[in-house]
């Protein structure tokens, strides 16, 4: 891990490009510097030099009394390198370069941005930017480019400047802030990889959120996050096509596949957001005290519209409203009126206003009986407290006891209620219960993170980025030799040219076969393909035809598979630009088309992560007998997905790698057809 | 149209259990009523008479010296019936039941209320509730029961107390509130309908808001929306298992599904949401001067971040960011720095506050540009305000210059500003620019309102509620006389019982045929169904084995249709219990198993818009063609639906009808087997 003090909490800090004119940033910059002149040293430097703020400005690095730790860069791109340069030239440990038209401009730019970062770290240094907003760290109490953002747990590494001042205001209204935040733009030096790594060992940073619009190195990212032990959570952008097309006149991003993002996610543990406002919910619920363990909640409400609400968003959303047991609903009972509901949603009807103390009853029965991971209270409690001060305090007792039901049960309490900032709420929230008020925002933060529980956080495997060793080539009867060799069965295959080799290879196979031509890029498009060819007549009949329209370089006479109880499905590997290998598993044929149900994992993986993969595809029951047909073995489309992965993330000459159709059978999995695309 | 007059703008009211506890709904009913004492009589009824809030009680309505318009009953269920006969002798008009414990808690209660309502329509009166939280209209000062509501446009009607307060917060944080409310409980007289009839003609309603459990007549309320020039926006509860559970025991709500309410709100062309503050963005929006008629978007962004989020987020949700014209683009170049991003999304970068012009002059050619059918401004707009007052009046500019654009354009504009509550987004607001503060609310709630505006508000059809002259048991043969009857093409067909009757309508069709034993309720599974018997041994094994093994009471021997090239279906009508006789249709065979692909519509349905309805299926892709397969023949698959739909909207008595599967062909469609469950 590279050391990111001097950056965030530099001993002395000097402004390049500090200037009088209230709209630039060499004022802004220079101003936030100076409210911490009580910490550090801090120099403004301005090549007319003059008085600046108040201070005398130096009218170059050179002329500085001390090394500044830190130098923060307001020049123009023109003066980039040279201000660089110049503050290595005295000793800066980190700098900041705010300056924009390099690498998002072009290919020229990202040239000039990487010879200056390959001096930078020669000499030890970081630099963060160019094209970036600046830095904060409230305990340090630096203010760099991003001014007046309340202070608390998050930290926030942007990729956007306009999105630090959201975070900050969103995460103010759930009293909530930011413990240290990190502009990263064109990423030429630090990437968000090695800002994760800095802000997981930040003792004021308590979870990490992150907005990322190009991964850089992905693996490296998702790595730092799951060595983390401080929860990440991930608003990564660029996930349509026409938010590829705003990233890239952004900040010349290369976006990658919601997919590979997703797949990266899951592998690291990281919660993965769509919004800014769910980047705060979802940081709020990872500040509770206890983490959602699974999908299953209670909801309890205080009048029935909320709970019926809340039990249609959260079944839409894939969360799981358990009927409570006998036993639990006898002794809830036992605390309310008869006109409440003890069905899962629990409805305490005129309980609440009766009887105050039977939320936090009903509340911590239901955390205690292990029957949901997490209880969620909806509804009107913190109105009562502008009805009386004696309401009030008896609001304030309620609170205190749901913090001390979730904190004695180890699982969480999540609460929605329409007055959200009420002292109620206020309460509620500084002992660590989440409060929402919008019931979707309540259980979707629930949904995400309940899912990323689930199965995340194995591992972020490695793959091989030299070339190997690896010769083939890009033809079917490579691919073939490469893959089973991977240990991939496929249909047993006899190559042929000549009409009589073509029966004698059917011949040893044994009717029916398929013909196949080789060498033409879409053969089964171009009618290289003839299946159930059933006797030496059918087969001589569809080689002629071949021979006499395609004119192939040669055929493969295959065993014909039968298909009767068997299910379709694509395996392969392709490479991410920004995350490498991934192997994706889907159903095949007509469904492909209908469904596109694939599922992705960062590659190399294992045949078990696959398996859980290909059982979650919304097609799934088509592989485990649905109906009463008998279950196929996908235990060997996993194996057979996983030795795909092992040889994509062995050899990087591989672009992509697949078999498609994979028969699975109740009896195994067999290869019809396969194709590799080498990298180019 | 029944006259609400009297329960909205009430000449004098009386409250009847008028209490001086100020824990009694008796209490807030009274406070209330007295404070339109300004504008009307009150009157304060308590069996024991004495002072309430400074004012004479009477000890009975027969005492009160003038019959009041409005009666409102906050006594125990026990006394229901004797105040609202006592309310009627009178010569009341109208009756607001507080009163709970009635129909909601079973048949008993539910008798009582009938039996009550009975006498009110009879002496020409209405009823609201009971076990209902009252009513106010702000306009006629009229609080009874739901207090200190903030006053606007939107008129709600809602099935639960605490979304009243819920909905009235969430509209005031948008600068909007109510302009009447009706909590209509168990609706045992009033229902949603009736209501939705009656706001539709206030003037100072322009937005009609819904939160309902129980639809009662689900025609009625759909005729009702319908026929409101007011739009009307959903809150339906209950789509969920648990939702159903839990409005039971709320309301004692026969929950109809969502699918039902979903053709009903196609139909009707009401704005269906699922939470609370859904339903007030979705007020906001119908409240602009314009509507969205379609799902294109331009979204115009002043940081680059937003616009990422915002087209991903746009994607999800089923929206179109589409390429803008070269034309357009060069237009907008024009107005714009070269750092600027013209693709959709715009991207203003550094533009907006170099030139703070650009933002009315880019919005302005984006909406009258007519590639669009709705802008999105998102971003920073409003932060400026606290920088200098200068920027905070060039600001205000910004924000007259954007309302006049969409004014002007006929094309609504929607911002979504981080600064959502500063004078330019109130501005904005004010002028009908409706203003969202977190992306995923501008965004859902144009997709809500682009989904209802396409192909929906048709029509609300009529069906046939009583009994007609229809007879038809319930038997295979029965099921096809009443199918093909009605115009749906079947499979040929013989009835026969020996083996030598099997034969000879074997001869008459023409092999290979299907063989189906008749009288089994599940002749499928049950193995009584034999298909694609080649010739007579076939057939006479198969019918032998069926004799030996199921002893049907018959059989029936038909035409094997050839299914190559074609596609199975399923078309039926099933009714609900609120809304009626409903079209299904979906993708059939191992598909309806995996996609659970199915589209509803009210029924009767005419064939176009069942054959739009199949058209937007996932699945729609395998039945116009793709990877180049024919098309099959979606008119006459929609043919048959209508042909159902029709049978099923006249004869009460049929509860189920379903020809599953109809092979749909390149040349028509055909059902392979039919089934018909009547009604208990």
């Amino acid at each position: 891990m590279r050391d990111l003090r001097p950056l965030f909490e530099p001993r002395s800090v000097a402004i390049v490009g500090a200037s009088n004119d209230p709209a630039k940033w060499g004022q802004w910059l220079a101003r936030g510097a100076l409210r911490g002149a009580h910490r550090r040293s801090v120099f403004l430097v301005n090549k007319r030099g003059g008085e600046i703020l108040g201070e005398t400005a130096f009218t170059s690095l050179a002329e500085l009394p001390e090394a500044p730790e830190l130098v923060v860069l307001a020049v123009p791109a023109a003066a980039f390198e040279e201000t660089v340069d110049a503050a290595l030239a005295i000793g800066a440990r980190a700098i900041v370069a705010i300056s924009a038209g390099l690498g998002e401009s072009g290919d020229e730019g990202r040239a000039r941005e990487e010879s200056v970062v390959e001096r930078v770290r020669a000499a030890g240094a970081v630099l963060l930017g160019p094209n970036c907003n600046g830095l904060c760290d409230a305990a340090a109490e630096v203010e760099l480019g991003l001014d007046g953002l309340a202070v608390g747990p998050i930290g926030f590494i942007s990729q956007s400047g306009n999105l630090c001042y959201e975070v900050a205001q969103l995460a103010a209204e759930a009293g909530l802030g930011l413990s240290r935040v990190a502009s990263i733009g064109n990423q030429a030096d630090l990437d968000a990889a090695a800002l994760v790594e800095s802000f997981a060992a930040d003792t004021h940073t308590r979870v990490i959120a992150a907005y990322v619009e190009d991964f850089r190195d992905g693996r490296a990212f998702a790595r730092a996050a799951r060595a983390s032990a401080t929860p990440v959570v991930l608003l990564a952008a660029g996930g349509s096509e026409a938010g590829q097309r705003a990233a890239l006149s952004h900040t010349g991003a290369l976006v990658s596949g919601s997919a590979a993002i997703d797949a990266a996610c899951r592998a690291a543990g990281i919660v993965r957001v769509r919004t800014p406002r769910d980047l705060v919910d979802a940081a709020q619920l990872l500040l509770a005290r206890h983490r959602p363990r699974g999908r299953r909640i209670a909801v309890v409400g205080d009048g029935g519209g909320t709970g019926v609400i809340a039990a249609d968003v959260a079944s839409e959303l894939g969360l799981e409203l358990p009927q409570l047991s006998e036993g639990l609903r006898e002794t809830l009972a036992a605390d309310l009126p008869a006109t409440s509901s003890i069905a899962n949603p629990v409805d305490l009807a005129g309980a609440g206003e009766q009887d105050f103390d039977s939320y936090g009853r009903v509340v911590g029965k239901l955390l205690r009986s292990g029957e949901v991971d997490t209880v969620l209270l909806v509804g009107y409690l913190g109105g009562y407290t502008h009805q009386s001060d004696d309401l009030a305090l008896r609001e304030l007792e309620v609170a205190r006891s749901l913090a001390d039901a979730a904190s004695e049960s180890g699982r969480p309490l999540v609460c929605q209620l329409m007055y959200a900032n009420e002292p109620p709420a206020q309460l509620l929230r500084a002992e660590g219960v989440p409060v929402y008020r919008e019931i979707e925002r309540a259980l979707g933060v629930l949904a995400y993170v309940a899912t990323t529980s689930e199965g995340s956080g194995r591992d972020v495997p490695a793959y091989v980025t030299a070339p190997s060793g690896l010769v083939t080539g890009e033809g079917y009867l490579d691919a073939r030799r490469l893959i089973e060799g991977a240990g991939v069965p496929l249909a047993e295959c006899r190559a042929a040219r000549t009409a009589s080799e073509v029966l004698a290879a059917a011949e040893e196979i044994g009717y029916p076969v398929v013909l196949k031509a080789l060498g033409l890029l879409h053969k089964s498009d171009a009618g290289g393909v003839a299946l159930g060819l059933a006797d030496a007549d059918a087969l001589e009949h569809a080689h002629a035809r071949m021979d006499a329209a395609l004119a192939p370089e040669g055929y493969v006479v295959e065993r014909m598979v039968p298909t009767a109880g068997a299910v379709e499905l694509i395996v392969g590997c392709k490479r991410d630009p920004r995350f490498g290998p991934l192997v994706v598993v889907g159903l095949g044929g007509v469904y492909a088309e209908v469904l596109h149900d694939v599922a992705v994992a960062l590659a190399p993986a294992e045949a078990d992560e696959i398996e859980d993969l290909i059982l979650s595809l919304r097609g799934a029951s088509l592989l485990t007998g649905a109906r009463g047909r008998a279950p196929v073995d996908v235990t060997s489309v996993a194996q057979a997905a996983a030795a795909l992965s092992r040889l994509a993330a062995a050899h990087p000459q591989i672009a992509e790698i697949e078999v498609n159709p994979l028969l699975a059978t109740p009896d195994g999995a067999i290869g019809l057809d396969a194709r590799i695309v080498p990298a180019v």
